[in-house]
C-alpha cells in the first residue's frame, strides 16, 4: 500500500464549504501514478512504450466532508491485476483528523496508442502481479 | 427522463486526446441542476431553504471515448427518490455520433446548512418522488 | 461581437461562494471557440490542418463576483489579429444582473503540430482579419 | 521567496499534449497558500478571523511547455504589500528542464466577511510587509 499526501486547495472547495466530489478521482490519479511509480512503472513511460490504461469504471463514496487547507493521506494499492484489467483500490484519510472520508475505487484496461484493446504485455503485468495485494 | 446538452472544452480534454474521466461528473452536476429546475426544484433555492444535497456516491462507467468539441447528450432522470437517499441516473451520448459513450449514477443524501442529516421534507420529497422513473 | 452564454455550475464556485478566478478562462476559452466558429473556423478542423492556436498570455481583471447558477454572457471580440500573434478580448455579464464582473483577454501565437512557431496561413490570418473589431 | 513544489498530473495536460494554460493559476494559489503559511500568515486562519483576500488580477505569460508528470517549482514572492493590494508574483521552472517556463501575477484586495472592501488590518499588514521583496 502507498500513501499519497495532497493539501486540499481553495480551487478544490465547493459552495458547501467541503471539497467538490470530482476532485476526489484527481487525488486518485496522482496517487496512483505514485503507487505505480513506486512499483517501477512510470505511467509516462508506459505510455511512451505504447500502452495506455484509461479509466473505464471509477467509483467513490464520500463519508466524512474534507475541508480547506487539510493535508490528505490517500493509501492506495493495486486490488487485482489480470490480463485485460486492473482495479485500483483507495481511501482518503486526513492527516489531522485520521477519521475516513472516502474510499472508491478505478478500473482500467490496456490499449494500444491506436485505442485497440490488448492485454497486458509481460514485464507490465508481472510488475502490477507482483504488487498485488 | 431530461436531456442536458454540452459541448466538450478543450479544457475537459486530456493527454490521450479524450475527455477526462472526473469531467464527466461535473457534466452530471449540471445536467442533475437542470433535471431538478424542470421539475420545478430551483437547487439554489433549496440550499436557501435550508436542505443541502450533498453526492455521497458517485459512479460512471466509460463505455466510448468522447472527443473534443462533441456536442453531448447527458440523458438524465431520478431513479428512485426516498426520503434519506435520492439516486440520479446519467447516460452520455454524442449527438453526431450517438452511441452511448458512458452510463452513471449519484446518489444524494439531505443535510440541514449545518450539516445534520434530516429526511427530505414533504415539499420536497413529493416532487423528487412524482418525477421518479 | 460574439455573445457566449454559459451557466455558473456548482463545481465553479468556491469558498468565498463566488466563481473561483481560473475557471474564467475555461468560459474564454468556451466563448473563443464559438466565436472563431461564427467566423467560419472550426478550431478542431484547424487543428487538423496543422495549425495550433495556444495561449501564450493571459489576464483577467474581476470585478464583481459571480455567483452559483447565474447565466453569463461572455461578450468575445477579435482584437487585433497579425501574421504571429492573435489577442482576443472578454467581458463578462449577468444575464439578470447585468453589471460587468469581469473583463480579460488572451494573446494567441501559431503553431505547427511539431511545435514550431510560423505565421498564420493566408486563409486562416484573412478571416481573422476579416473579424477584428 | 518560496519554492512551491508540483508534480504535473495527467488532469492538468490538454490535447496538445501540454498543461492547460488556466491550471497554472491553481498552481499559484497553491504556492500563494504555503508562502503567506511561511511568513506566519494561515490563510485559512485569517479567513477564519474575518478577512479574504480575492484574486482581482491574475496575469500569466506562458514561454514554454510543460508536460505531463513534470516536477515543477514555483517561485513565489511579494511584490508589493499595500493597504488596499497585495500583488505576489510567480516563475515557472522545471526541475530537470530548468528553463522558465513561465511568470504571472495575481492582485488581491481585502475584504470583510460581508463582502466589504477595507484596508489591511495591522497585523497583516505589518507581516506582509515585511516579507515583500
Amino acid at each position: 500500500m502507498f500513501e499519497y499526501r495532497v493539501r486540499v486547495r481553495y480551487a478544490d472547495i465547493d459552495r458547501m464549504n467541503v471539497a467538490y466530489h470530482s476532485r476526489y478521482f484527481e487525488w486518485f490519479e496522482a496517487a496512483r501514478t505514485e503507487l505505480l511509480r513506486r512499483t517501477g512503472l512510470d505511467y509516462k513511460t508506459v505510455e511512451q512504450q505504447g500502452i495506455m490504461m484509461p479509466v473505464i469504471e471509477a467509483h467513490c463514496r464520500y463519508m466524512r466532508p474534507v475541508h480547506y487547507d487539510e493535508m490528505l493521506q490517500i493509501r492506495t494499492f493495486i486490488k487485482s491485476a489480470g490480463r485485460t484489467r486492473l482495479r485500483i483500490e483507495y481511501g482518503v484519510y486526513g492527516e489531522e483528523d485520521t477519521r475516513k472520508r472516502a474510499d472508491g475505487y478505478t478500473v482500467h484496461c490496456f490499449l494500444t496508442s491506436g485505442g485497440q484493446v490488448v492485454r497486458a504485455p509481460d514485464p507490465l503485468y508481472d510488475i502490477l502481479r507482483t504488487d498485488q495485494k
